[in-house]
């Protein structure tokens, strides 16, 4: 039997398979068999492992998402416990900005499975009923903050991070560089968190 | 010889199937066999329309945008011409916003288009290249009117049109519904272009 080392390592193999056809051919066409012939293992072990289509695609979304926190968490971790709310708000809303490779081949392989929640029923449950925890962060932290005025600290964690999802969009498309994305980033700050001058 | 208005129904009808075939399945294994199909017509009239795959996707999008464009200058011509300017840059950011089944239909279409041209690099170029149309729009709204303050009316404007992309994918997955996102939609008009009581 498998170590949990190697189990974790198999998951992953197979994970990264369907994160690589996501980006190139999407997941509509997507199945047990090209997955295992993608990532070099047989069909059974892909069963064994994540069960039918819906929960292999479920869990390989999980672990880019798991991931993708866990690196989220390093880098902010790496600013300092003592930074204002301010910086602290700015760091994570430019998580989800495209700002390396690995970021954005994430996201590429996201917007691949955004299409299919929005028109797979089950998915889109799943979807539908996901925890606002990054709001309920945001929120926390700009509430802890005696020096940012808002009536409505959710509200304005809701509004921002729809916001850099817009931008994360927009610089996938290529239609803002990093810098420009960056000011927009910094203007929308100013104008929801007061400028900090 | 088919007669203007012939050629624009036929043209419409291919457009359509691509529309449906991108929203049910996604755009990576569309075949022009399978528009033929799907819209009822022979491959060699497709090609005759539209060319090959590539024209055909990208005049399907452009015939979508053009339909998008029309009925939002119609909803929003409906308000007449003497609103202020903040009702009108408010009726313009909900046009992104899937507010009806035709509204939600195009931008689940435009979603499956989103990331293809994030992948296909002839698509990539049409879309980093595409004209920042309704920023200026938007920009000049504001710049016209004396009762806004703003030191750059073009980066409120692009602000404003991300963060309503954001609002979009959300109502999409349905994590909004559309009380709460028109309650974030004013609260960030309220924020970014001033309260208007």
């Amino acid at each position: 039997m498998a170590s949990d080392e190697n189990k974790a390592r198999r998951r992953r193999q197979i994970a990264e398979a369907v994160w690589r056809l996501a980006a190139r051919d999407g997941l509509e066409a997507v199945t047990l068999r090209q997955v295992a012939d993608e990532a070099g293992v047989s069909m059974r072990l892909v069963q064994y492992y994540f069960g039918n289509r819906t929960t292999l695609l479920l869990a390989a979304l999980e672990i880019l998402n798991e991931e993708a926190e866990a690196a989220a968490q390093q880098r902010i971790g790496a600013l300092g416990s003592d930074i204002p709310a301010r910086e602290l708000v700015r760091a994570i809303l430019m998580e989800l900005l495209p700002l390396d490779e690995d970021r954005r081949r994430r996201y590429v392989v996201q917007s691949a499975y955004f299409v299919r929640f929005l028109t797979d029923p089950q998915l889109q449950e799943v979807a539908r009923t996901a925890d606002p925890a990054l709001e309920s962060l945001l929120a926390s932290i700009l509430t802890a903050d005696p020096t940012i005025e808002s009536d409505d600290t959710f509200a304005d964690a809701e509004l921002l991070i729809a916001f850099a999802f817009g931008l994360q969009a927009e610089m996938l498309l290529n239609q803002l560089d990093e810098p420009h994305a960056l000011r927009l980033l910094d203007r929308t700050l100013n104008r929801i968190l007061g400028n900090p001058h």
